[in-house]
């Protein structure tokens, strides 16, 4: 490992190549035989479960149940809603037959021709359409209102390009669909969710994030206004990172979905649908980690601290052993998860490079000379500081530096991406900060689409949102000239 | 709900109509608009989620972590285990096409002839073959094993008649596959797994189950062994509830997963995988619930304690309901789910109907004599025994009786199941008992898939197990006269 570790690819050298050794030498995940679908490997799958819970949580304090919708739609449902089908119903995986037979000539299992379905179905991409075929039957009257379901799934998009975690033809998700009496009842909802998803990343992720809506090209396709969360990678793109879609009446309208409302009239219902995916995963990784290897905040770390016996023979290892059993077991009992390494076919610094490869927050080791003298050495990942300390009061020293690692992980975060905010009036300006820059533009825009797409095709950055709480400020767009009441921010993306 | 409750089809009129009209009534699943697909509603999910939780701990406490892998399953895979591809790559979704485009008739969208896949994909129905040609690359020598890994995820089965949790086409499960180094530890693992659901089964769904391995003909298609637990319906029906299966070198063989042992040799990988579903959710409802509902074991139950204030006016509603929030908000630090139901849309007897349905253990009411005399009704769901007693102490009271209650659901569950355990000596009885009693039967059989394929044509009985804690006992098969050496279990079964 320690030799491997040295195979990974300098961030500053290549970015994209230094994140995909990452998450395969970390044990992340990697390709599978499926051509665009990923393996999530256990160490990876541990760091999600760990987001899962938080999100779930989160979840539920906000009222919503979670629910789970079938795998499968039929095509037909994704023409009910015009913009939906364009945006949903091309790059997807087809069922067409559902059975296989052997093959006359012996070569192993062939389709059987007779058995083609009659609609063909659809691999979910996304679930508006059957979830809200669903709702028609569950919703009567204005007493059945509101509905706060939530599903974790996986869905499939027939993505030509894929990167692990950042795009993959399937990958795991939650998606949430809320059914509303009323319209403003709908637009808080939206607007609640998306703050959800802003929290968990900043306090668990460490991971700051603008909160805005997308321009209308740029939107969900089916939805009248998307929030979206919006975060700053070290090589200076952003990333979308959660979406939180008002879908106003398009849905269920789409699928005839009314009720009776307390006046005793008739309505159509009012929805949101909001999502995070494994996409987090390439976010967490791509905005902390460093060229040691993955820089994990706490509270999503799988292991938060890890203890290292140094020794010779085995009596030495014994007796340093029985010390730290002490101290993890203290730890345990305070939720804090630790990890004790005496494996004896490995070498110290085999160790020490593989945690930090794994992004550990915490490393403990324990020699001879700290054994006598009831010291230890600590080192916390984000910095790479190290020092020894008495082992006395080491439980409670710990319990603080993982909050103050957590915190000092944000902080970095955030002030590299306001480092990473410019403010530009002209488009020479604009293309200049692009290529020699990068990061998150501001800019003013005459929220044409014509000009977002004059943009967008010569230099590939896209707007990433109006910020809700971008000020009033009057000026020109950047390419029209055209009055604008306030900077929109632009950015190349992931 | 009082209403409709009524409606449910009594458990001796009709066992089937019965268990659908719970499952659809109780709002624990219903049937989606793709055929054998279902959609599983927010109460159903939430006592999966019970499931999970307790099984995926004690998966971590015998040393398991979750990954993840594909949906998909390349067409040929599933060719390379001889056995496999006949149980398996038949009645399945397959995949033949990567994108839909706009209908040059204008209907709606079309598959698009042009992306045709150059090899199908199958949706997973159990993932023994993509696995093992990932554990490919991650095994070289016997410091690379064991291999424990658990995935939570979808699987489909092109059923062709299906019932809600019972026998769908997609369901959710939980799959273990693990990789060794010896026989022995593999033979091992599959036994500690079944050792694991038996105590699930038992502990919290306080379900009994018979632990056995399946004949060759019942046999996992791949597997070299195949242990079950089996449990008992209150219709004397027997219910597979969970497998663990010994797949021999079968799968590395199939996949070529060698690893270098500790003696420096060349050799295959021992293999096992175990899967539960949402079946168990059919389990659950058929073997302990009644003509008023559910009946949940408390430790699976989302609510464990539901409250309703009996009143008339808002005065009288606030005192009962203020009195109710302070016994809930000590339920509540105990780790006990309450719900306090003051709807005031909903009479009384409606939500009593309401809880009995949905299995709540216990119902607490209070009214306003209660009220003046520190007292509350107390209704236990299994038994729908009531009484009056002081709200003194309630916290306590409560706690102990949701223990008996998980308790005293498997006490009448074994009871049951026990008085369903026939043995018989001759064919004659065999078939009188399965037609008039029913359960499981304990019989001789010379050990022939002829014998057994006989019984079943004739009987629709099949060897749901041979017991591992089957008595050596000298007999004869009840067909052939062979002589038999222990008794097996036949029952009809779901």
């Amino acid at each position: 490992m320690a030799k491997e570790l040295k195979d990974l690819t300098p961030r500053e050298e290549n970015y994209s190549q230094w994140y995909n050794d990452l998450v395969v030498k970390a044990g992340l995940a990697e390709n599978s035989a499926v051509r665009g679908c990923m393996v999530i490997k256990p160490y990876g799958y541990a760091i999600w479960e760990k987001m899962q819970g938080a999100l779930d949580r989160m979840f539920k304090e906000t009222g919503h149940e979670n629910a789970y919708f079938p795998v499968f739609i039929p095509k037909s449902f994704f023409s009910k809603e015009a913009h939906h089908v364009e945006g949903f119903a091309k790059e997807c995986a087809v069922v067409t037959h559902y059975r296989l037979k052997n093959d006359p000539e012996g070569k192993g299992v062939v389709v059987d021709p007779d058995a083609k379905l009659e609609e063909e179905l659809i691999v979910r991409p996304t679930s508006e359409t059957i979830i809200w075929n669903t709702y028609k039957n569950w919703i009567q009257s204005y007493r059945d209102l509101p509905i706060l379901c939530n599903q974790w799934a996986n869905v499939v998009r027939w993505e030509m390009r894929t990167r692990l975690f950042l795009r993959t033809a399937e990958f795991l998700w939650q998606e949430g669909h809320t059914a509303h009496a009323t319209k403003e009842e709908a637009l808080e909802e939206a607007k609640k969710m998306i703050g959800v998803y802003a929290e968990f990343a900043e306090k668990w992720m460490s991971l700051p994030v603008i909160v805005g809506h997308k321009s209308d090209s740029e939107r969900f396709a089916g939805a009248d206004d998307t929030l979206t969360i919006e975060a700053m990678m070290q090589d200076g793109k952003a990333l979308q990172s959660g979406t939180s879609h008002f879908l106003g009446q398009n849905f269920a309208k789409a699928f005839d979905v009314q009720f009776t409302n307390q006046e005793g009239k008739l309505d159509y219902v009012w929805a949101t649908s909001w999502g995070v995916s494994t996409r987090l995963m390439g976010a967490l990784i791509m905005a902390h980690s460093d060229n040691n290897g993955l820089v994990l905040p706490p509270k999503l770390a799988p292991i938060q601290v890890v203890m290292i016996p140094i020794y010779k023979g085995e009596e030495e290892l014994a007796r340093v052993v029985e010390r730290l059993e002490i101290i993890a077991s203290e730890l345990k009992k305070r939720g804090v998860s630790v990890k004790i390494d005496s494996r004896d076919n490995v070498r110290t610094g085999f160790k020490f490079a593989e945690y930090e490869l794994k992004g550990v927050p915490i490393r403990l080791a324990m020699g001879q000379r700290d054994f006598a003298n009831g010291t230890i050495e600590i080192m916390r990942r984000d910095t790479l500081e190290k020092e020894t300390i008495s082992q006395e009061g080491i439980e409670d020293r710990i319990e603080k530096l993982l909050d103050e690692i957590q915190q000092g992980i944000y902080e970095k975060a955030l002030k590299f991406r306001d480092s990473m905010i410019t403010r530009v009036d002209t488009y020479e300006e604009f293309k200049d900060v692009l290529d020699h820059k990068g990061g998150f533009i501001l800019a003013h825009w005459d929220g044409t689409p014509e000009t977002e797409e004059k943009i967008k095709n010569e230099t590939k950055a896209t707007i990433r949102c109006i910020p809700v709480d971008a000020p009033e400020e009057e000026g020109r767009c950047i390419i029209s000239g055209k009055p604008s009441h306030r900077r929109v921010i632009f950015a190349r993306s992931y």
